[in-house]
């Protein structure tokens, strides 16, 4: 298959980086083709902004939607902007790799989805009717394709558990596992996570590569996180809310999951 | 009081424009001293990197904290940063102003947190010991301080409601209010968070100036999210999970709200 590694860590000799070469070596020894955007090395132009619509007239008030719908429709939006969006589309399989940084991905990868998931291509597909409100989670254009996390942090593992004081590594990722993966389609795979990364030697190493190594092997047959796709009847419509005999009486990240 | 308002938003003709103006209006008139940065118009530079650091040598292998920590200790961080610093020094009140954008605060913004929260400055502070876990989480340079966000966002709030399809706005911000702001020691107020914004006519605009007028008015006096302090023993130390009697049987973001 085609597996798309979207990379942000600045420093090729650091843990992600001896990580995303291992990834490519693993997926590409298996037959699977495999495209980099490494972002840093690409110099990825973090901040969405009215420079990411080529016709865009000075003087002009910017509504960041409508400036991204027209681009995306009429072809006027920059080449790197349309570059990532060709790579979505060839890709069977999405893999984000970042360092959890202030408990989310680095800017320069918020940045990359910001301007890559135009509207028209990411948001914005699909009818609004009674029955529908958009194709959106679990519906869309990237439907069909797999998602993985690659996520490195410095805290232990208990300081992100049921009760750590950082939050549940789960929901923490939450936003980005079903708002910015499963939105535009994608099923998901649980996360492939890494603590304590200030302390690994080659003994704790060699057990992630093999770890990692055998989520890659399997990307193709994991269980993707079963999150409740938005119109297949789960949801009340326009409210977009849990219909009451789902999950009674619970609240919060978890009740999207079945 | 000090209050320094980050903004970013890349229109100022916009809502988060008006309401950005509307407020330092509001507030110097209360007789307040107000510094903004307007990071879209700063042209902040988003993405953490070597050059953050005015003493990095080329071909060393980049350690993003050992770097932060050196160049703040050392004194050879960027202008931009030490600028930033020196006004969350001057500040009293801290008000983050963004949309909300795939879930979480604009890539730009989350640039100045990477960049701004310096290793020695905002994280790494303290010592580590059985009864302490560094100066974070209720403590740390910024302790003293308050904190709020104004949030606008095009969705409903029943969206972002208990069982909303989008997470529960209080979880989404979670990891910005708890981790971002109450971790270097801000009392973080509740959000000033504006919902379907592509809907505002001018009564509903003249109703958000009066609700928001009111959150500033009393910026001084209203009750700061009731945060579980991180060294004061509701905390097993180093696990840093809850203690077994608070909270018992339950998880989530939540049981870190006393």
């Amino acid at each position: 298959m085609n597996v798309l590694l979207v990379y942000a860590h600045p420093e090729p000799r650091s843990l992600n980086g001896s990580l995303k070469d291992f990834s490519i070596r693993r997926l590409e020894a298996a037959g699977h083709a495999v495209q980099v955007s490494d972002l840093y090395a690409m110099d990825w132009k973090a901040s969405l902004d009215v420079h990411d619509s080529l016709d865009h007239e000075d003087g002009v008030r910017f509504d960041p939607s409508l400036a991204s719908r027209h681009a995306f429709e009429r072809g006027t939006q920059t080449g790197d902007i349309t570059r990532e969006q060709e790579k979505l589309r060839w890709a069977d399989t999405l893999i984000l790799q970042f360092p959890l940084w202030w408990f989310s991905m680095p800017a320069i990868l918020k940045g990359w989805v910001e301007r890559v998931y135009a509207y028209g291509f990411a948001y914005g597909v699909g009818e609004h009717s009674d029955a529908r409100w958009g194709d959106r989670y679990g519906e869309g254009s990237l439907a069909g394709k797999r998602a993985m996390l690659i996520v490195t942090t410095g805290g232990w593992e208990s300081h992100y558990g049921p009760r750590g004081i950082n939050g549940p590594m789960e929901d923490l990722l939450f936003p980005i596992h079903h708002g910015i993966l499963y939105y535009p389609g994608f099923d998901v795979l649980p996360p492939f996570v890494i603590h304590r990364t200030g302390r690994i030697d080659a003994a704790r190493y060699a057990r992630i590569e093999d770890e990692l190594g055998q989520r890659l092997d399997t990307l193709a047959t994991t269980a993707p996180i079963a999150f409740r796709p938005q119109n297949a009847g789960d949801y009340a419509i326009p409210e977009l809310t849990l219909r009451d005999d789902i999950a009674p009486g619970r609240s919060g990240f978890a009740v999207h999951v079945a």
